[in-house]
Formats: structure tokens, sequence, C-alpha cells
């Protein structure tokens, strides 16, 4: 086997395979070293196999709630354990996917954990097992893995498996009764949705006052309410001091307004955030700069280190896939020569819950906090035909954060049907720099949910 | 009441509201008059009352396919009459919300067909009913009418009822056993999807060789494929000359290949094609220019007569709702003295079947037919990882059109799930004339279907 490449890449999540496909159309002899499954956490273990998952939990919930629409049905079900063998095949087939991705482009693809040993006249020096390799550049996409927080008892019931990660829950072979969700961020509400919608009992427990993160303040609001509705418990500014008992026996216990609570369940779900995989990988071996797990990098992807770059979770920056697969393309293109660079001001985010929320650039919170002058609008979906008609008792908003001045859309945030395929076009607003004046000469088909984007512009003077 | 109006619009519907809202805001006072709804074909036996019928047998369908995802039902069961119901109510919601946009707006409606009569001091006099109101401007907006083509039999079938047009087909109390659709369109389709649905056997007769108008031919076949496979029949190049029967023992019968054979049908629904409404109007008396029943306009919506423009259906262009909304736009902004143009090349048309077709700009075949030199790159939809967890065997496609010398993006086609939300941003990519190399760096969310079209940019060289 050759053992000298132009680049090597380590690990093969979105940012790594990706970064390897455009690098190898570029014309640099690539390889991709991969610990576990190509495809990363997102295709093995986040976003597809959650979206599978949520895929189902939808039909079961049209069956359920179909009668508002004029259908009945009698014993629906769902098979949790057939859910999850499917989940399986199409994880499989897209990890296939991506594996016959690399031989399409001729990226090589080397199995185990690479670990940069140093640096010879032929480049950096990777070892891989048994094998060692040389790179004339690095770039590094080791993402990052879940935090298990230091709670009394906690990482104990991870070992006995009352306690999940996102890793472990995708894979349960049976359903809990009662599950608590320590963290009320993006993950932790994608399953508590899911759990939700197939009749487990759910419990959110988050410390800040809200939920989904820095989403803007009023969608999280509608989020939880229709998730309150639904009988998903929220505890929200509390802190979880403790975990007692097992699958069998156990509890959650926290602290809220100065007294301690406790709540019974057969299965914890800890998602309260990912930590950069950097260790481990032989970093301090030639020197490339961390702080606090996450390597260092400019907007092009540069480490400390000529010849190294980074990109996705493991820079600590945006830890979403799609992130990663731009940051990797810009790493690339820099090695090439091609002037690039992430444009982190339009980045949408998803949550794929039931409603979905779609969100990209500024909250009005965000832009006071960084001393833009903006102004919000704010447009019900029920503007939306399309949205009346498939929404039996909708809340759905969209809300546009403008520059006060010249009235350019400086962020769009939704929550409704489609929020999660409608908000790229609002993202290429964004990168655009389009007006307010812009949007509205442009023609969105009738009827749908995104034309609410098009008539909020219309509400801005 | 106060009779004199800066601008007087005829006919309520989407090009009509629409613009007399805008025109309110920009300071005219304005007048609509409609005679039937507010809201227009598009609203009440249009976009909006399928859009309502197709959500339910969507529904429907997930509960009876249900199974390949994990969930199982017994008994799925759909109740027309409740669908037809809350159709009703749909629309009956969003007319009270136009009716509220134009008290909103101060534009007084008036009730009643107008007809132009002649021109005074004070501008145009138009007559409904009994009242007669002038008005500096005017703007026709009276829409389209389904064509009932002159075949045997057919125009006495409308007045028995065994045949329907797109109007009553929305009404029908019971649902048929055997429909026949003379015309594969958009709207035939989608009512062909919505009986296919419930479980009426379907007839598609189209004189083309294939379905769905200007659809680009590939994805036409696939749609028709899709179809096929869940049991609707396609007769194509086929010419109906004769219609037979009542309700109870009716048929249609058709030349295809020289011979004739007929199908047994309780129920035929005419989508041949619509008609501008201009008659009856008194156009002539003030002398605005049709050609075969269209008002004649320019792109500013301008009609041969100064003081009168005319938008939506009535001047036969492009017969969607959206089209109308732009054009009474640019209508209000020229009587504004504002500059402005309907950008035709990037209107964006959708079909609500399942699977959704979204199409914008020119197919590979348009460019050729006008002289584009052009090319197209074809990606399977199953490249999204949220596609494949989704769509079970779906064969959904995106197609680019790209132009041959600067890459700029001409036209985009697609065919899957969410085509109908997905469609604007590739609008707004041809509006804005974004190259390839544009999109590539654009940032869509992961996982989703629409970074397919993105995907597809990377497919170009």
């Amino acid at each position: 086997m050759e053992n000298k490449f132009d680049l090597i890449v380590l690990g093969g999540g979105p940012g790594g395979y990706n970064a390897a496909e455009r690098a190898a159309h570029g014309g640099l002899k690539t390889l991709v070293i991969e610990e576990r499954e190509l495809g990363g956490v997102c295709l093995n273990e986040g976003c597809i196999p959650t979206k599978t998952l949520l895929y189902s939990a939808k039909i079961l919930d049209y069956a359920n709630h179909g009668e508002k629409y004029g259908v009945t049905t009698t014993g629906a079900k769902i098979d949790h354990a057939k859910v999850v063998e499917r989940k399986n095949k199409v994880v499989k087939t897209l990890v296939s996917g991506v594996a016959a991705k690399m031989k399409g482009a001729g990226v090589t693809v080397a199995r185990g954990t690479g670990v940069i040993t140093g640096k010879s006249a032929d480049g950096f020096t990777v070892k891989c097992g048994d094998d060692v390799y040389s790179g004339s550049k690095l770039l590094i996409c080791t993402g990052s893995e879940a935090v298990v927080p230091p709670i009394p008892g906690l990482r104990e019931s991870v070992g006995t498996g009352f306690a999940v990660t996102n890793r472990e829950v995708l894979d349960l072979k049976e359903l809990p009764t009662r599950v608590v969700v320590i963290g009320g961020g993006v993950i932790g509400l994608e399953m508590a949705s899911y759990f939700n919608s197939v009749g487990v009992d759910v419990t959110v427990i988050e410390m800040l006052d809200k939920i989904a993160g820095p989403t803007d303040a009023e969608i999280s609001k509608i989020l939880q309410n229709n998730y309150a509705k639904r009988g998903v418990k929220f505890i929200l500014g509390a802190k979880v001091t403790e975990v007692t008992g097992d699958r069998k026996n156990g509890a959650v216990k926290y602290e809220k307004d100065g007294k301690t609570e406790s709540v019974p369940c057969d299965l914890i779900l800890v998602s309260t955030g990912r930590r950069p995989r950097s260790a481990g990988i032989g970093l301090e071996t030639v020197g490339v700069l961390t702080e606090r797990a996450a390597i260092k990098t400019d907007e092009r992807g540069r480490t400390s280190v000529p010849g190294i770059w980074a990109a996705g979770d493991v820079n600590g920056k945006i830890m979403l896939a799609h992130t990663a697969y731009r940051e990797g393309e810009v790493a690339v293109s820099d090695m090439l020569g091609i002037a690039d660079r992430v444009d982190y001001r339009s980045i949408p985010s998803v949550i794929y819950t039931n409603p979905e929320v779609g969100s990209v650039g500024e909250t009005l919170d965000s832009a006071k906090a960084t001393g833009i002058d903006a102004e919000e609008h704010t447009l019900s979906l029920r503007y939306s035909g399309r949205y009346v008609a498939e929404n039996e008792g909708g809340d759905g908003i969209v809300k546009i954060v403008v520059g006060k001045e010249h009235k350019n859309v400086l962020g769009v945030h939704m929550i409704g049907s489609y929020a999660s395929e409608i908000i790229y076009g609002a993202a290429m607003m964004v990168a655009r720099e389009m007006r307010v004046s812009d949007v509205r000469r442009l023609v969105f088909p009738h009827p749908s949910v995104c034309e609410a984007i098009r008539e909020a512009m219309f509400q801005i003077n």
C-alpha cells in the first residue's frame, strides 16, 4: 500500500468525508482515517437515526390524530423494535453510500484511530494501528462526544444503562415507561418528542429558564407549550443534584427555587452538551493549540500549525453537521489556494420536533447584544392558506429580524410545518445580504407555508 | 356611500385582493368589486380546497402504508363528507381573513358584477348592481374559468352532474366508484391523487403523450410511474370523442392509435384548461384590447388603455395564483410611479401530488427551444439522508439546468417530498442570477431534502 498522501483527514464524519471528496476532486491524493463508522456521529448516532425515529412517530401521530381531518383509525401501534431495525437499515444504506462516494472520488479509507506522531521530509506522519502514513497536509475532523456532567450517581448510571446519551438511546431494545431528559436542547427535545409520541411519560429538566438553547425566546415558548399540551413536563431553571437507584426504582433529584424534588423514572437521557474530541490524537506532538479541548482555528480552518487545518465539532464553534461540511470545504479551498470563507452569520439550524423550528441569523436579542440596530416583525403562519389547511389549531409564527437603517434581512426564525426545509432560503437571504424590498419582488409558490416569509416582508415599512 | 375612488379593482381573487391591499397601503383609495366570494377561484374552488382534501388523503395514506415505518393500524377510514365539511370551514376561515385584510387596509368591498360603462371627468365609471362608481384607475383581475371542450355529450353531462369541473368536484357529497379525468394537467392530477388515495378507481385520459403539461419530461414520467403503481390508469396520446350515458351507466369514448375504446365510469372530471374571463365587463366600451379572451398587457400590467391595468389569469399568461399576486403588485407599483416588473423567468410552479413536483425556470428542452446554450445535471434525492429516512423505495430526483458559459442557474426541477416548500429558494437562485459557485458557498441545513440542490451543484464542473 502506498502510504504517502497529499492530505490525511482524521475522522470520517460529515466534516471529514465531505472534505475528502472535495479534496480528491480538487486533485489531492487523500486518505481518511476513521475509527468507528464512516458518517460519524451525525449519520450513525445523531441526525439521521433521530430523523428515522421521528418520521415513524409522525406517522403514528397522524394515525392517532387524523380525526380532525376526517380520517379515523383503530388500533394504531408502533413497534419500537421494528423502528430501531429500520433505523439500522437506513444508517447502513447511507454509510455504504459514503463508502461508495469515497471510492468513486478515489479517496483511500483506513480504519482505526489516527494519531499524529511527528513530521518528516514527506510531511506529517500519522500512525493508524500498525500502519504509518505521511501527508503533506492534515485536516482534523475528529468531532465531539457527549458530556456526562459530574452529577452524583450519573456516571455510574451510564454504566448500568439506567442513563444513556444520544448514542445508546437510539438502540434501546424496549421503550421505557418514564424517562427524564436532562438538558432541554435540540437532542433532548427531539428524543422527548419521539418518546412522547410513542406513549412514554417524559419530563425534561433544564438548567436555564427556557428550552431550545439560543432559539428565539418566543419560539421556544411556543414549542414548549405545544409539548406541554401533549403531556411533556418541563422543569426549567432547575439543577439536577443526584441520580439514585436503577432502571427498576430510579429517580432524578433536582433543586429548583431552593427546594429539592425528585422525579421517578426508568430511563435518563443525558443531553447536556458536547465536547470536542481532541485528546489522544497527537496534537501536542506537533503543537496544535487547543482551548478547552477545542482546536483553535481561523475562518479558513487553519490551526496554529501551518499545514494543519481543522473543521467541524472539534473546533468547538457551531456543532452542526452542515457547519462541518462547509468548514471542511473552506479548509480544502484554502489548501488549493482558492479564496473562501465560512459565513457564520448565515448558518441555519433546525429542531425536528413537531412543530419544527428553523432559524438563521440574528434574533432581536442577539442583535441587541452585539450592538446591531435591528427590529423584528412577526407574522402568524395562519396567514398561509396551506398552513391553515394542514394545521388545525396551529400556532406557528415566522419572525423577521432586519437592520433598522437598510432594512436588510439579518435573521429569520420560524416554528411550524416544513420549517426544516424552508429555512435554507432564508439563509440565502441573510448570506446574500438581501433587503426587504428584494424579497418582496421574488415570487413564492402559492399555497405554501414559505410564502409567510414573503408576506412578513410587507409588514415592514 | 362615497363613490369616487383612486382605484377600482374588478375581481377579488389573489390578483385583485392582494393588489388592493398594496394599493391602499400605497395611499390609493381603493374599491374591490367581487361577484362571488373574496379569494376567487384559488381560495374557493382551487388551490386551497384541493390542498385541504389532499392533506386528509395524505393522512389516510400514512395510516394505510405505515407498516414499512413500523407503524400499523387496523381499519383506517376516510369520511369524505367530513373532509368536504372541513374544507368548507377552512375556506370560510380564509375568506373571512381576506375580508379582514381588506377592512384593515381600508379597502372598500362591493358585491356584484362590475361592468365598465365609460369614462367621465372623475375617471372610469363602473356599474355594480344599482351602484355606479368612478375610479381614476382600473385594475382588471377577473380571472379565468374552466373550459368545457365541445365533445359530443360532454356539455349535457355537465348539466346532469355526470361531468364536473374543478368547481363542482370539490363539493361532491359522495365519492364516485370510477372516475375518468379528462386532461392530465395539474388540476386533473391533484384530483386523481385524491380519488386514488380514498379508493376510487381512476383513469386519466390525456391528449399529449405525457402528463403534467410543461413539466420536465423525466419528472412527468416518474410521477406517472408512481401513480401507475398505485393503480391509476393513464391513457396518453388519446382524444376523447364522446361521452355517453349518465352517472348510472356512463362511459367516455376515446380514440387512440386509430382505434376507439370506451371507459365506463360514474363521474367525469373535465380539466382540459382554463379561459380568461373577460366577457361581459364592458372592456369593449373603453377599448381594452383582448386576444382570444386574454387582455393584452405589457410587463407592467398596462392594457391598451392608459389608466387601465390587468393582472392574473385574465391576461392569459401564467395562470397561477402567485403570478397574479405579483402581477397585481407590479401594476400597483406602476400606478404609484415605482419602477417594477414581473420576472417571468423565476416563477415557480408546484403539483401537490404525492410525491410533490416543484419546478422553476428553464428545462433543458425549453432552453434548447429558445436557443439558450444549457446543460442539465440530475441527482437522486437518495443522496439526502432525510429523504432515505422518510421515503422507503423513493425515486425522487432533482435536476439543475445551468447556462454552459457562466454556469448560472437557469432552472431547478424536482420530484419528491417537500418539493412544494423547497422550490422558492431555487426560484431565488434563478431570479438573482446566481452561479453554481454561489450556491456551493451557501449553507443548507442537514439533514434535509433541500440540500440535494446544493450537492447537485457539486456535480457540475
